[in-house]
């Protein structure tokens, strides 16, 4: 049932008065209640996969492997804040004899921000939602964390919630750090994100709604930080000499990397630039292939799958648009029909709504004449989550000047392969330059998705005893700390 | 001479193609850069000292320190972009045989963000102008810098521009990585913050400007982030056993510390709270005598001045205010007077005008009844740069539970010192929780000010030959990283 504005405001109180102890418990302590989450949520056992695979028409292996992600990153967490250097811990001792000032004992490490609204996303709905990425950093740090479920799988987020509350209670936590909220409108999730006791907020989901709530959270009296991961197309740029040489390869790649998961995900690749020629004339004969041959798959809702139709049929009326290649079964209106077409890079370049997100089993793939036509494409090009190029090593190099260009618009690069498989990993970085994200500067998947719910806090001529346990002199923890310029462990 | 419109979009189109190159330069030929530019501040000699205090009203000492403090950052910047480790590196080498999927090679490292605005503070006509903090750690991460100067010490912004400039020559930057223009009203600013090829802006000043250039920044069709340092009060709370003892100690580093600069720093003490009784009478009295003593300063610029008249009247005809103490000394109009006054906690706690920050050589004693009424002062407490609490060891450790709240509303936190004096190093925040700042996750002083100016980027897959320096397999620049789980070094 929706939550009351009452109820929102009850659970922003009650998650403020569980922070003011939570955030001083230990690492240790932490970790020992994201690993209970971890453990709670497998012995949901197989009434979580068959209510997850109900609500969101997603295959059994695909949620299991989602839960598997799940728990992997609270135990991921777990083992970060247990270890407890991610605190970024800097000391710089007291002197005394300074001249011409004495320069007292300074330190400084990273502090949890506050209560964290988290928005389950459509598209994840074990992986980033109620237990999701968000919520395990937001945790760890240290933030008590209230989740609005998304309601299209409200009964998935309902267990797993329960899944928290029981791992809560088992490891003696404060009650309320964890609460979850339903609210079908934008009500509730608008009056989360104003409420004078909410620090930061996480979301997974649309540009239209990410921008709303980024907009909402800055015109607050007391504006907060919105880490909302919402649009991309994620291009992938095929060189001339490998299109010519390794195009099946290319093209079975690209095809299985379009309809995975109905194309249901933000790294899934929307844009597709080469030069035309022999080379990609084949790619695109042997890519028309395997996009006949996939199936159409029911998409995670109805809106989401009318939106897909809605959009294609958008794009398919633009000018230059031709089909290469689609499904040859037809799927019905829940369904996503995965779909190719192309366009001329000067019809492109015109067409904003061709740089928008589709988002389901589609790529456009923009044909240039030349390569300063490709660098036309790919200067105008707006922020991503990733880019790829796909080239033989020397060819790459000899291009090396398209990663420049790339890298100011992406927040991955890869190269030959691509961008779906996102690897949760202290290296990942899981964002990018606007409209990817509204917040370049943070990841959403990996250990450094923590550094979203902290800010550092300096403690200057502190006693020792009154210090953290991160800052004492003795450094009890034995964390890697930089320490009057140089960095140390115990 | 104003720039104009076209002179700003001119000089973001110049700022882009010089990021282009200057973004890929190494540590070393930007510490080259920023010791150059060090050199050039010291060669202007005394020239820049007098121009400086003919345009600021400082005294001669002050702008020598101010000068040391920003040679100081420029060489420390180069210090820490020449060793390397800061651009906080991580990498995770392939496992081709990880089942049930192969693990590809992931690397992260900070790239610079691109073109940054920065706006020339009137308090701080060296080290927050020019070539100050904002401006020094911008180049460091490897962005092209656009100083909007000062209107009010425009000379001196000219001759440090200068000194950049030829920096910038005789170490062969590439041309326009440092650009400075004038701007006497909001034009200019407006238009650099709203260029598209802006990337970030840093500024330090008002509530009202700070508030003005962030909402602008968020308004634009891709937001970028703003870092404004604005406005601060550093209440400094008073425990009772050390009032009682060491009042006289305390009075004299308060009144210093109200007084220094004219009161014309962002860590003015402009707020003391403490519990009535014997103590703080006699800590009031001694402050008094220290403030009667205490010479009228000639503020920055008539506007200044002005405003603090305006804020003096404006505060003391508020309900329970009373004079404790002022300059026996009238000043002329151009010139801040310092001023003490008190008020009881219960008028304090009902007027939110008596919170807001007085700029100049004033302070605010509030006078609570009890610990209690000292607490809920403290919990109505706005966001800060700092928070002091002076006290006797023991007894900081009774009232360990003020500083679990003082925490969540101030960057830092003293014991038995007094706001002023920025100490610059890693262990600094110099930031705090809204209004004292826009984004309270940064600090604007100290080599973490870098971090403001740079985002992750992730490669994936890349051939060694394309890595940058700084991620290659034989680890070239011997910097820290944190590999396959461990920091190492080289």
């Amino acid at each position: 049932m929706d939550a009351t504005l009452q109820e929102v405001n009850t659970a922003l109180h009650e998650a403020q008065v569980a922070f003011l102890s939570y955030k001083n418990l230990s690492g240790k302590k932490k970790a020992e209640f994201l690993n209970a989450i971890a453990d709670e949520i497998e012995t949901l056992g197989q009434e979580l996969v068959s209510t997850a695979m109900r609500e969101t028409n997603l295959p059994e292996a695909r949620i299991i492997g989602e839960r598997g992600r799940t728990t992997g990153h609270c135990r991921m967490f777990a083992k970060l804040v247990e270890e407890g250097s991610w605190v970024d811990a800097r000391v710089d001792t007291a002197q005394p004899d300074r001249q011409p000032l004495p320069k007292v004992d300074i330190r400084k490490m990273s502090v949890p921000v506050g209560p964290v609204v988290v928005f389950g996303a459509a598209n994840f709905p074990l992986a980033y939602s109620t237990a999701g990425g968000d919520t395990a950093s937001a945790l760890a740090a240290g933030c008590p964390v209230i989740v609005k479920a998304h309601p299209a799988h409200s009964d998935t987020s309902d267990l797993v919630a329960k899944a928290i509350q029981k791992a809560m209670k088992k490891t003696g936590m404060p009650n309320n750090v964890f609460q979850h909220l339903h609210g079908k409108g934008f009500e509730v999730g608008q009056a989360l994100v104003k409420h004078p006791h909410t620090k930061a907020v996480g979301f997974t989901g649309s540009l239209v709604g990410g921008k709303a709530l980024f907009d909402l959270a800055n015109q607050r009296p007391e504006p907060i930080p919105v880490f909302a991961e919402m649009s991309s197309i994620n291009p992938v740029i095929l060189l001339p000499e490998s299109l010519a040489k390794d195009c099946d390869k290319t093209a079975t790649l690209l095809a299985s990397s379009i309809t995975q998961g109905v194309g249901q995900f933000c790294t899934n690749p929307g844009l597709i630039i080469a030069v035309e020629g022999e080379g990609l004339k084949n790619l695109i004969a042997k890519l028309t292939e395997e996009i006949k041959k996939a199936l159409p798959g029911t998409m995670l809702h109805q809106g989401i799958a009318d939106n897909y139709h809605k959009r294609i049929a958008q794009t398919l009326t633009q000018q230059g648009i031709k089909i290469e290649g689609e499904a040859s079964e037809k799927g019905d209106t829940s369904q996503g029909q995965p779909l190719v077409a192309s366009v001329p890079a000067p019809e492109f370049l015109k067409n904003h709504l061709l740089a928008e997100e589709v988002f389901g089993p589609f790529s456009l793939i923009v044909k240039c004449k030349d390569l300063a036509e490709l660098h036309s494409v790919i200067n105008n090009g707006k922020g991503q989550l990733t880019s790829s190029v796909i080239g033989r090593d020397e060819e790459v190099t000899k291009h090396k000047n398209l990663l420049n260009i790339l890298i100011e618009k992406a927040g991955r690069l890869i190269i030959n392969g691509v961008p779906t498989g996102v690897e949760v990993c202290p290296s990942m970085n899981h964002g990018g330059p606007y409209p990817a994200t509204t917040d370049s500067r943070f990841t959403a998947v990996g250990t450094d998705a923590i550094k979203r719910f902290v800010r550092p806090v300096t403690f200057q001529n502190f006693p020792d005893s009154l210090l953290p346990d991160e800052l004492k002199e003795s450094n009890p923890l034995k964390i890697w700390r930089y320490r009057d310029g140089e960095w140390l462990k115990g």
